[in-house]
């Protein structure tokens, strides 16, 4: 089956638990009212609905055909791309100053789990112009950024970022690519990039490579590196396309997954040098690529929680037209799949977890949102700091719940599953790249562990779990059956959470730390998805006529009394299982 | 990389722990002596190694051509297959008396294993012909036993199990499919059978189909099916190959993994009746069934352990290698990233579930070798139960591993493990099937609960958990600080399983105990892989001069310390979990 944009879960998630109604009350996004926000989430669902989830399978079956260093997509995918841009999806959050619609976030973001869920492959090339236009609207010469800005923002021209290379991935400061000055003030680059996505192809007539590099003179690691823009078309005086630069797609890569998204081999200076003009200061790209990094680390998060709705809607309606077996308490022939207990508990893991990391993945939107547009510098900066905290979980989070829920997807269809034509292989196919790219998840839980706990001498951890626990509080005091044991689970969990970080708060730097890095950001999750998800019920049963309490307070309970359970296993496995790891040697042998 | 079968970690895990020493020594194999079960898997491994290893890949990028109903293998693949069954491989454990060699079936294991992480999809054919070889042992009347068995045992032909139909997958009393008894006392089948694996191949020149089907006066359900030898040729009187029969393969699926395994639609009766000769009594297929079924989930389970130690050997070599960063304490250069914490936790993660995985499967194949050797009928019937409680747990466990640690494979490789020149993503792909096919893992979890632990009044179970426990006390009294907080751990893990094995055992038929199966099940092996961990650790210690009681120590405190503390949160799931998934009507929506 095809996917249906589910708008108005999407809606209920961003304005409840993760703030943005919140946001809005505040004036935050100055008149931007709900009806405008609920007209483009629907308009949104439809585009993916209709125009780009029919197109998920042909680019899995056809992807990409690449041909004298030329790459074609898929039949229907540059009309699908030009008609989405055209449409202005492209520039939704961007400067209204360079064509942008200059909306929340927030709301791209919400976006941005339709298009992925409806065709990720589809969806992951747009996160990176999004990427290139923040780089630029942040870093980039006033020159540079009249120069391109407006053609990223309609999406007339794509976006990549160049830093692998072979022996540079989660190490980037490895990176060998090199940049020459010239006297006119433009650089020369020469050196090999991979994994670039959508590094070529035939949606548009031109693409603006972000490209990492290296100076002759630069100091060693990742201190010594710099940003370049490296167009394919240098621009003519009158900004019309002109000479084909010196950089060229060598091949492209055969993956497990997203097969409609060419991922290529990048060559620069073959012929002498690609033209690159310098973004931000000479040696300090890295800041520029953190600027990138963080957009699209968030919505590599909206492709997990993306793939992950895609996979739950197709085993909900596997599950509910497969019929095996009897269900206890029925009389006469077979039951649909659903009926059976397994298969509920399956099914309500692939919901809730989706709707957790849904959940995360939005409210560290709304944080990027107060960062940028907060009354003032110290709310900005206390947003900043939110933001920092919460992007490498939902990144991390949202991605493995991709992996996760899609396997369950695969399971719930039988054998079925595992033929290519049902679909859900796909999905788990896809899936799989998510907890790689943008900084692997490993990478993800180093960074909230070395550098997001210690922020603020904890304190922005503390106050974020204060939050937690003021939730979970008011989930006791509902004292609502249909939350079962869910306000006691919860604060378990965020009992276990607040002291496995104060652990780690004692040396976050630490080889023991470094080792519970990935079970704490999990734990983290859990205690923080499981508490936003009752969050939610909490509104809708405060909300008059909102029919959605019950179902909201069921799932929340399920989550609490079936996963944000394991903090205490994970609380130990951050706390004690770390010297195991490094005590380890002998079985490393 | 290619597969190394890991032969002395083989031997180690079977004879320890896994009880096969015990029961060599307690005279169960007869004269078999240890150094003749040293050369048979030394052999095994070597033909693995260097015969069956490198046909993995050309399986899965050639796969299966299918044209004109006939099946051509991949290059290479049918030679091989000849050679495998040349050198006895087939009948390691088949009834001396059809040509067979008698070994103990936890031998047969041990090389399924290695067949299985060479090639998945080869590994496959053999389990369902050893499967055809046990049911026509148990079952079949003396004239088919002595028409098929010495063919089946020698690898000569292949069976297969012909069970699953478009409306009857779990459910088999669905079947459709129709025989007709003739005067000559044999039948005439019609119907259409899915999923079939190795249904049609180029392999041998006869194939031994195993079909249940359903008789014209037979009683609805599972009791009405009956279990019918139907082979794609018809022998001569003499034994020779007669007239081809009226089965025939109608296409091939196009799958996730497993690609050099042809999985087939197979047609029954488009020409009049494909000539079917009954096995064991009319209507009582199922227990035929179940004969097979269990041989061929604890194989599957050995798929589980192959492809996790496929993809565990892969990523160490991977991590050995790959430098990326700086370790902690290192002065210069780049370090492999086998010396980075997290990656470091991920690498002893898959070895320590390989482990566990392994350890349960052999200890449930020794099981079954008492349960038909041993000295009297209390230890026969008292092993027949063992076994019963562990196949379950083995086979979704292993199988779940195979997923799990197949995943984290591709995770060490980084970008490259998505690349599906690499060959981790193969395994991943591979790994898919084992958790769904003879019987699902969710199958698995319903069956232990509602048909294994009530067993002997619940004695069964109960003696096994107090096994776990005196190992997990000789942990805590070797007071060897490389466990570390092992035995308290593994105690803790064994307390939970009791707690909730008492839990449900006040209801098992019940719909909060259906719902509570899988994490039962997962708190069941993570006990007892743990301590089976942990006894290999122990008899290594035990041992003069053997040099892995270092290594296994750390493992196995790793396991107890990382991945055995998840018990808690898994009991709690299972007692009071359950509740919300039975109450979640209204999240189901």
């Amino acid at each position: 089956m095809s996917y249906r944009a589910p708008v108005s879960d999407i809606a209920f998630a961003l304005k409840h638990a993760a703030g943005f109604k919140q946001a809005l009350d505040d004036g935050l996004y100055g008149d931007l009212t709900e009806d405008v926000v609920d007209a483009v989430l629907e308009e949104a669902g439809k585009f993916a609905t209709e125009i780009i989830a029919p197109l998920n399978v042909v680019g899995d079956r056809q992807g990409i055909v690449f041909k004298d260093g030329a790459v074609a997509t898929a039949p229907g995918w540059k009309e699908a791309y030009r008609a989405w841009a055209e449409a202005g999806w492209n520039g939704l959050a961007a400067p209204a100053a360079w064509g942008g619609q200059d909306l929340p976030q927030a709301v791209n973001v919400a976006c941005l789990e339709m298009w992925n869920a409806a065709a990720m492959a589809f969806g992951i090339g747009p996160v990176l112009t999004m990427a290139a236009i923040d780089a630029l609207t942040a870093h980039g010469s006033e020159s540079l950024q009249r120069a391109y800005l407006p053609k990223l923002v309609s999406g007339v021209w794509t976006g990549t970022m160049q830093l692998t290379e072979p022996q540079a991935g989660s190490d980037v400061g490895a990176l060998r690519a090199k940049a020459e000055r010239t006297p006119d003030g433009s650089y020369r680059l020469t050196g090999q990039k991979i994994f670039i996505t959508y590094g070529e192809h035939d949606m548009t007539d031109n693409i603006v490579h972000l490209v990492l590099a290296r100076l002759p003179d630069a100091p060693a690691g990742s201190r010594g590196v710099s940003l370049f823009l490296v167009p394919k078309f240098l621009l003519n005086a009158d900004g019309s396309l002109g000479a084909r630069n010196d950089v060229r797609a060598h091949s492209i890569e055969h993956k497990l997954g997203i097969h409609g998204s060419p991922t290529c081999t990048m060559v620069l200076g073959d012929n002498g040098g690609a033209v690159g003009f310098l973004i931000g200061e000479e040696n300090r790209g890295l800041a520029c690529m953190f600027t990138m990094m963080n957009q699209a680390r968030l919505a590599v998060a909206l492709q997990g929680v993306g793939i992950a709705e895609r996979a739950t809607q197709q085993a909900f309606a596997y599950a509910r037209e497969r019929k095996q077996g009897r269900a206890a308490g029925v009389k006469d022939g077979m039951s649909p799949i659903i009926a059976h207990p397994d298969v509920k508990r399956t099914l309500l893991t692939m919901r809730a977890l989706t709707g957790a990391a849904r959940a995360i993945a939005y409210a560290t939107a709304v944080a990027i949102d107060r960062a940028h547009r907060g009354a003032d510098d110290k709310m900005r900066a206390a947003a900043h700091e939110r933001a920092s905290l919460l992007t490498p979980i939902a990144k991390a989070f949202a991605t493995d719940v991709g992996c996760e829920v899609s396997s369950l997807g695969v399971q719930v269809h039988g054998g079925m599953g595992y033929i290519e034509e049902t679909g859900a292989a796909q999905h788990f196919r896809d899936a799989r790249i998510a907890p790689i790219y943008e900084g692997t998840n490993g990478i993800q839980a180093i960074d909230l562990v070395t550098r997001k706990l210690p922020m603020a001498d904890g304190k922005t951890v503390a106050n974020y779990i204060g939050e937690l626990r003021r939730t979970a509080d008011a989930v006791k005091a509902a004292n609502d059956p249909a939350f079962g044991a869910a306000g006691a689970r919860l604060t378990d969990a965020i009992d276990s959470l607040e002291r496995a970080t104060a652990w780690l708060l004692k040396d976050p730097q630490g080889e023991a730390a470094l080792a519970g890095a990935t079970p704490y950001l999990r734990l983290f999750a859990n205690a923080a998805g499981g508490t936003l998800l009752a969050e939610q019920a909490l509104a809708a049963a405060r909300m008059a006529g909102n029919g959605s309490a019950v179902a909201r307070m069921a799932l929340a309970r399920f989550f609490a009394e079936n996963i944000a359970v394991g903090a205490s296993g994970l609380e130990s496995t951050v706390t004690e299982g770390g010297a195991s790891v490094n005590a380890s040697e002998a079985a490393l042998a």
